[in-house]
């Protein structure tokens, strides 16, 4: 076992200054869950450089793992007991992890003011949802008015081969070159590579208020430690509203290859840009990767074509072994969002007009019941099979990777996943590629599927 | 009749970026109260140079203002309708005025949603008060952790002599070579000379993150429009936050020559400090003034003495006609003040263990009855006897110059204020010797009195 | 007698690192000239406040101020001994008169290396000494690219009364809230006035770059004391860079009412507009004042008709009373400099197009002999006889003033003027009303005259 | 033959305003040598990404490429012809780029009008030299008063293997954490990674001003492409200026693997090491790589054992295959640095009291006859001995890698050594093993000796 380390640390940024109130959020009886998923996000920000992805292991490791928080008299200070030793050079923790440390506590706070304790925000409400993120992100100051779109998202796995992740810094650095800033899931894999080509092109054209934007959530941070990279880390609520501020924010969206994870980003934008009323809405979707890789775009596409139809592979570009092309295509393509924003009067750095029914929304909570109720047929509108497909893949993603889904597993065995046989085929075929491919967890030679398809 | 001037401005600071759920309390017609308040903070802005302080008769001339607001794909604007000519120059809004109209806005929403329409803070409560106050604040901007103490709050009158005026600016110039920082109510006359005389020691140190801070409130800001040099405003919900911020934030308070309201910041501030809790409190409180206003400063004196005996003249220093032992007293006073806060790991930057009683925190309605009511005798503890006392000035105020009081007496007369015989005849003196001296109102050759001692 | 200190101060600026051969400089016992007016220099600028204009005077009195440099580990540090008090509070420079001390520094440094000691300029022809200007000027980083052209240099006298004062804060005022930068002889009176009044619009405008630039040069500095609002101080070598250097650096140029110095300036600017090559060059040039100030203005116009004609009176504006008009007239007029510059691909910082003949250029050693010899007839071009009516009142200044000049006179009597009947006759009135009006020296109620016309 | 491309491009930092005088020094037919000398720079500098290490050869592959000067009204601007496309992207040039172009011209100028046009400097005396070089670094930007010493010079090879390279990137990754700036010579291999693993680490730092220095000169540009990650390029006139810049401006000396010209470097700094002046004078030297390059560290001790004796390899510190105790060993040394330089009151910034003899300031002109004449024996001090060995390797640089040095090998074949008999075979030995390593030239299958041991 690696060495521990115990210490204070002061704030970054923001947060130096804590009302009374804020304070006692974080040490009285009263807010044990917040305490609880407080000390989970600092030990997976202080964990980096750990290469597991299994939240319930890492947990487990680290029981003597504790923070606390001070007041002072310059603000607020914490305790830090027992952490992973790499989070510190000689004794001093790294800048970087420093601030995600106090950005999750700024994150938490406010979401657990506004979002629970407040009656601001109508949560059973599509319009009160989006608010809420919006007011969740403005506080975390991502928001500002800017001249240019210039914010990619990319998505991809976080397990993934040498040879796709020099693709996804070779991608970054492009995009880098020409201004792009770079928002991910901030950990490994796809969720780093573009942040770190994009550094380097960065640092070639002295840019030097890059953005790198990690978005993250309280059940799978710890199993996604997020890179030091990241400069903006936020933690929002779940996984629907992380899924929302990644398209309200971006301007372009590439993905990488990744696995289920993957899959369910995919699915949720596809079943958003099927709706009848983001029908003209211009949304740069790329699906890119090494030449190695055509193989896993081709069975996406596949997959995405006979249960969707063509109308949704239309909304996707396909670019194989051209980081430059990828870069040159969104440069093109975000010129256009910029004039329809401009049209419209639609903020640059939020997108507003984008509807998101209100079933992509909503929490899905990855159990066995909701599992096995999802509904995964042809007799409902294209965007209504997306919503369920998506949620298929984001039960698996918990089964996989997240500690209360692991622990759901070990204790019910896998989910049971229903529905028309031409579907289940193709998902089948599909998940099995994954596997194969070894995309569904990191250094697992025997992956042991937690569902099965009835 | 001056010129009008109608324009569209762009937000300034930190105000650019508005929810959707925002913009609508400035356009929804369920928000009215918000709108007419802005629409009043906007005016009072704008009618910046003005020279009267009858909050009721500017509304009336200015009967055709209006101010709205717009999305656009940077975010907000605002669009202004028929606002005086002086807000500009060859057309285009002065930017510092541009300033308060966005820093208005930002604590009149933040206000609105925080203390109205959420259920986070208790405001029957004490510490929930102080708790909303700091988040006001803290929103606002003017909280941030300092490594000195250099907050000096200077009260003082909006209707005072050239001599006093030229003497509160000298004080402001020597408190600026020492880095002192200056926070007045932000209106003319004391609120505004210690401003431009530490502006100018401040340029001379070439320091240029100077605070000028202005503190006001919906009722008082007509009659006290802000000086452009104030380049942080701060709009608190009513006159009893405005006066907990003055004495949370500052390090030292110094009170000119002044009327009505300055007695009343006098006696809030003795008050809290009479509490037993905050005996051993450090508390720097200056009262000085140009030799010629020496007289001023004795009847106040004999007053305090009189009403709330020498335990409350202990707590003041007067010194008189020397503007640079007022600066040099402030210093060796701070630091104490900055000795007991490191000791009790107090924040520097807000005053949280100055317990402020409840009386001085509720929101006291400057009506006939409640006037009537106040108990001006000394069978009470003197910090309770303050606290009336402090209220009684706050009724004669807001009959002199807000727009609701003035209305009042215009309709039933004067306020009738009853007490014990020798705190009425000391009260008598004190307010006949503020008519003699003029410091009531600006310009009343004749001053009509808002009250009758009984 | 005031206080003296004795310290150690620290650099600022861009003075903060110190070749071992340029420490030599101060130090060796080869450069005592060098030493001699950086020594004067230090005094100047440490006796701010002070209201003498009598250099000799103050040299005399100050006999025990010495300054010395030193080497550190961080660079260089200045020992400052027997400087007057009021340069310091509680004990510490005043953070402006310490930026102006390592001004000086910077500047004789460089002149004595550039102009004296490098064979790099030609300072017997006029491109070499435009040459040089323009290197000293850079290195004091007053030249850099700029979008707009808003440099007004403000001239006019340092004993002006009240009223005149007031009103040359009020010009400063209007051009400041229309983004304008001022630049003067950096002394007091017109010389202070336009940026007080510019200082106070910047702050309600936000602007925080202000540029408050004041030319000197070591004769005249000891009588002009640097006031502390200038934030970019530059001493060139002689009074005839110093003039080069406002006219190629200003975009418009501002006379208030002033004495001989400011007849100088006036004459000199007249005789280089007057020059052939410059004819379709455009250069705002206005005179103003307040009403009660006319009758000087009249004079002064009536003088330049009577000597150069209407040629020359054409090229003066002459706007009485309203402060605002001479602010929106300029703006107007520095529209044109503008369209002008960018036609001719002239640099916006530096007015390289505008021709200075030489005579303009060459060193006045305002002596008996230089006076006697001086050509005041009208057998000559309108130029030269500018030029030399300049050197007259630069003669006289010096006389007043200047400690070698007063030294001269003392010794061997008033300096000999000759001329034409007419020029005498005009000069001879002019120089009268001067001293009728006071605006010869500072404080002096007999005034003694360093000039006889003959 | 990869694109051309030609441009306007606009100064970027210091040198936006040039003179007349500058201008002409790029236009006028007198200084044709510079204009020649500043096309050789700029096309290095845009020849980014290249890989030959061929002065002459690049040169000769883009005859049709040149750089003029243009005048405008915002300063001046470059226009460059038929530049390599690699130094745009979509037509624009990286930035990065485009300020090492502008940084040349700043020090051309710069020296030029200094070291040749001014009688300022004495160049034929040591404390000359040195002052001139002080004031070229001072021009560059890179003389700032500091608090902390943090600057590591990396030395070694262009031509080194990957994995040589990845450890030097690790041991910048290490020093970057811990807060060092790297100079280097700033062309690939060794010189390249040390900057990427610092600015990583910066990165995780949240370090925003890191100073990647790096110090090249007219001769070896060329080979030697600057690469962009340099933010603070230097153009030295000559390599021994260059050599005593890297001394003076370290606080530390890192040597990884290299050939000849890491060889010249490591023998230059020992002799100055060596020379009895310099006895007591911390420096910290270590010498390290990966465990897979030991080999040839233990040749290079061996050589210096042999030629210089214990005395010198006393001197050095050699640490195999780990990055980390390099960084904390060097930051543990430069803490003694510190304390040395307070102690004695030297400059942070710049090492003013290392003694630097004058034998090693001399250029030493790289021809047949200087070769001939070096005396590579023991009947002298050590140090001198250290003196002519250096010069035998630059020699070899210079015929490998420098056009007019691979033009006088063509014309008159190879230079010809010649010395005392173990020093000639230690030599022998070690540049045997250089070109069994490969460590001569890159891409060189077969290298063909540029000097004979006689």
């Amino acid at each position: 076992m690696s060495k521990r380390i115990s210490t204070f640390v002061n704030p970054i940024g923001s947060l130096d200054v804590l009302s009374k109130y804020e304070v006692e959020l974080l040490t009285d009886a009263n807010h044990e869950e917040l305490q609880r998923v407080f000390r989970l996000c600092a030990l997976a920000i202080l964990n980096t450089g750990n290469t597991s992805d299994n939240s319930k292991h890492i947990i487990e490791q680290h029981r003597d793992f504790d923070v606390k928080i001070l007041q002072t008299d310059r603000g607020v200070k914490l305790e830090i007991i027992n952490a992973p030793e790499d989070a510190f050079v000689d004794g001093e923790m790294i800048r970087g992890i420093q601030e995600h440390l106090f950005s999750a506590l700024r994150d938490l706070i406010y979401s657990h003011n506004l979002v629970l304790n407040s009656g601001q925000f109508d949560l059973d409400d599509s319009n009160g949802i989006t608010s809420a993120n919006f007011h969740i992100l403005r506080n975390a100051g991502v928001l500002n008015p800017v001249k240019y779109l210039n914010l990619v998202v990319c998505w991809g796995g976080h397990a993934i081969n040498r040879l796709e992740y020099d693709y996804t810094k070779d991608v970054g650095y492009h995009l880098g070159l020409r201004n792009f800033d770079i928002c991910t899931g901030c950990g490994p894999g796809a969720m780093k590579g573009p942040m770190k080509g994009a550094a380097v092109a960065h640092a070639k054209q002295r840019i030097v208020d890059s953005r790198f934007i990690g978005i993250s959530e309280p059940g799978i941070i710890a199993a996604e430690a997020p890179n030091p990279i990241v400069n903006k880390l936020i933690i929002m609520p779940d996984i629907e509203k992380r899924l929302e501020s990644f398209v309200r924010l971006s301007h372009a969206i590439v993905i990488f290859p990744g696995g289920v994870g993957t899959a369910e980003e995919l699915l949720y934008l596809l079943g958003i840009l099927l709706h009848p009323e983001n029908k003209d809405l211009p949304f740069p979707l790329i699906l890119t990767g090494p030449e190695e890789s055509r193989e896993y775009f081709d069975q996406m596409y596949k997959f995405v074509e006979l249960t969707l139809g063509k109308e949704a592979t239309d909304l996707m570009t396909v670019i194989i072994g051209n980081p430059e092309e990828v870069a040159t295509h969104i440069n093109a393509e975000v010129r256009k969002v910029r004039e329809y924003r401009k049209d419209k009067s639609d903020a640059f750095f939020f997108n507003w007009r984008l509807h998101i029914p209100y079933e992509f929304q909503q929490p899905f909570p990855a159990n066995h019941e909701a599992m096995a109720e999802l509904n995964l047929s042809s007799n409902q509108p294209v965007h209504q099979l997306a919503a369920h497909l998506r949620r298929a893949f984001s039960g698996i993603v918990s089964g996989n990777v997240k500690a209360d889904g692991i622990a759901a597993i070990e204790e019910k065995g896998p989910f049971k996943l229903k529905g028309e046989q031409f579907i289940m085929d193709s998902l089948d075929k599909l998940l099995r590629s994954f596997v194969e491919q070894k995309r569904m967890k990191i250094g697992s030679d025997e992956y042991d599927p937690c569902y099965e398809l009835v």
